[in-house]
């Protein structure tokens, strides 16, 4: 076991030199806790030039990551290019198909082509390792496939994208509106070169669909996450929450129901003291809930060099421990196809319109919420100066079905201004 | 990898039969994770006769667990006795002499013997897992041991005793003293038969050993943990820190100083709005701080039925998956001597005392201070109609040298009444 463990590494961003950093740091640690060193030897990026920081006069330079991957002298192919397809996929399957392990920070790549990748390498007998790809330096892919393997999943809920967070957080902090903290971030760099990526839920939305499949034995089907994204959310909303003790969060949910698996990654209410409540800035959290253990919370940073560079190590190192563990906790040929479920748990909801300051306005529309089954919890109407008024109701327990035929009943009273907001109250 | 997994339980308790609860609940899904059967052999316990509610007729009865450790039938040995010594030290070392993979509960037999259990296992290329010893349901071995194996750990915290953390968050909720929680958590069943183990900190410091050991690559050494139990807190204490923005928490902290391996079990002030400061009843948090991820906070049950099996069986999937990674996630024999530490890293303290009500007592008080080279950060006196008055004081950094220094000097004033209380505020 002293003979060491190879690394080539296809990408040198972010990631990728955070990986280097820790390999130069701490060789002897790596060694002892590994128990064989872990070097690397070559590298592929884009731009030979770039002055990343690093030394790479060690290691030989590949301009072509399949290359790499076909390397003699590389054991484990670190990809951290990203993109779901492209290079990063053809680097990846070269690598399987030449016998190699691979840790991958691609959470694209494996929301998309997740099962035929698990396929590859399980027929191959190697590794393919991705705990850099969701939530960062939160080691939630161990805990969920290796910990907790002794469970039945009930549900996995999480806030997993760090960008989103901020712009919540900070909207609500210093009272800006949506467009103006977007472009905050744009400017801090917070955001991704596609900023729908983040803001429209997608990124996050990748993450889950691994978590749904390692949690509940089923296909990776990012397809089928509903996906709702932090651009509807306007200022009113996160204070009329906060006015009822809830805070507004871009939070995956996860869960099998009777009628199928439902995948969910939009807008919430959750309560403001509870951890996700409590959840600011740029951090990340997850939550496993299963028969035996009850409730478990994570939360550490969700990106970064160091953190996403330590997930990575954290995978290489089981590799140089010989761990074998299929990719989603079982073989890719079991999991099973999951009938995908829009909202099939009932939830409170959070209702917000504008009224018309008209006689029996209101009385209107809790008739309509009444013709749709829903009975209500909570209702506000603010105080005002124009002929229109804010109303803020919290429902019962119901179902997203009966609360879109309440908003449709709203248009037909003709007392509602614009359109009217619902987003679902999570029970954390 | 279809041939079984076949257990002898040893301990037929909570864990123990929380074990069988989830092996006859889940056996396909454990068996699809885990790429095999999990199986059970063989039962042991003090009393045949109990009914413990779960089905035993399938499994041979062993009196004697040591008998039951060296039973052809039995691949893993699951310890759930507890006791740092007597039948399970006996059980677990036959285990490992007849070529038997281990998976513990017991934190006081790895606390006291855990270095030689180690080298034991290592001897004979078993293996010997713990996840269920500390911190219940959390998978923080785990998580240490492995995911953050790339990082060199520059500091682990944590709440790890459920029933110290009840009886201070009840204390603060209800308004009682420490005295009248403590009956009342002995009357739920919240307290170990010998309560020491929960109130002066020994449970805890027990798990706190082990972690210190897989985040420093060290001996384990509970002897030198620096032990301070609850019984001294008052409810006076835990209002002045509550007005000061601070709760009062049994909180382990462990790390590598210059001066040597600090490892302390010891109520602490965290501030209220931290994770750590937030934490209810018998939940357990564990902090995990290195020098690439930054600080993960793991927080779920630290004990019951439940939890501790789920942790149980994550061990037991992992040997039945093929895992081995050794017990302190790298060579008994690596592991250093760390020359212990106390207090070696500077810190705020809160002190509170009582002073006679004459002209100078305070200035007499920042003098000794002074002179102690404190500097203080805020100092209060309450109101009051007695002849005394109580003062509240939060120092900036120091050594507790200087803080004993002081109090020393306190009693030299002639104003002080009574014991003065010296809390260490820990940053979180």
């Amino acid at each position: 076991m002293t003979t060491p463990l190879r690394l080539g590494l296809a990408g040198l961003g972010t990631v990728g030199t955070g990986v280097i950093r820790i390999i130069q740091t701490h060789p002897d640690l790596i060694t002892a806790r590994a128990g064989r060193p872990v070097t690397i030897s070559a590298v592929s990026a884009r731009d030979r030039k770039r002055n990343r920081g690093v030394d790479l006069s060690g290691y030989t330079w590949e301009d072509d990551p399949v290359a790499l991957a076909r390397r003699d002298d590389v054991d484990v192919v670190v990809e951290v290019m990203g993109g779901s397809d492209g290079p990063a996929k053809a680097a990846t399957e070269a690598a399987i198909a030449a016998g190699k392990d691979v840790v991958t920070a691609n959470k694209a790549l494996l929301a998309h082509h997740g099962q035929e990748l698990a396929r590859q390498v399980e027929a191959a007998g190697t590794a393919l390792r991705f705990e850099a790809a969701v939530a960062g330096g939160i080691p939630v892919i161990k805990a969920l496939t290796e910990g907790l393997a002794g469970n039945e999943i009930k549900r996995v809920m999480g806030v997993m994208n760090g960008t989103c967070n901020y712009i919540l957080t900070r909207m609500e902090s210093a009272g800006l509106p949506y467009e103006t903290v977007f472009e905050e971030a744009r400017a801090l760099g917070y955001l991704e070169a596609d900023p729908s990526l983040d803001v429209d839920g997608i990124d996050a939305g990748h993450k889950l669909s691994l978590l749904s499949a390692i949690a509940f034995g089923t296909e990776v089907d990012f397809d089928s996450v509903e996906l709702e994204g932090i651009g509807q959310i306007s200022i009113d909303d996160i204070r009329h929450a906060g006015n009822l003790g809830f805070r507004i969060k871009l939070l995956g949910v996860a869960q099998m129901t009777g009628r199928g698996l439902e995948q969910r990654m939009t807008p919430c209410l959750v309560p403001a003291q509870s951890p996700l409540g409590q959840l600011e800035g740029g951090t990340n959290m997850v939550v496993l809930e299963g028969d035996a253990v009850g409730q478990i919370v994570l939360r550490g940073p969700g990106a970064g060099e160091g953190p996403t560079a330590s997930a990575v190590m954290g995978d290489v190192i089981d590799i140089a421990r010989g761990v074998r563990i299929p990719p989603f906790g079982r073989p890719a040929s079991s999991l099973t196809h999951a009938i995908p479920a829009k909202a099939a748990v009932p939830a409170p909801y959070y209702l917000r319109m504008t009224l018309l300051d008209k006689p029996g306005a209101l009385a209107r529309i809790a008739t309509q919420l009444g013709d749709a089954g829903i009975s209500i919890d909570r209702m506000r109407q603010y105080g005002h100066s124009e002929p229109t008024a804010p109303v803020v109701i919290v429902t019962h327990r119901t179902m997203r079905d009966s609360i879109d035929v309440a908003l449709a009943g709203f248009r037909d009273t003709g007392v509602v201004v614009g359109e009217p907001v619902a987003i679902r109250i999570e029970a954390v």
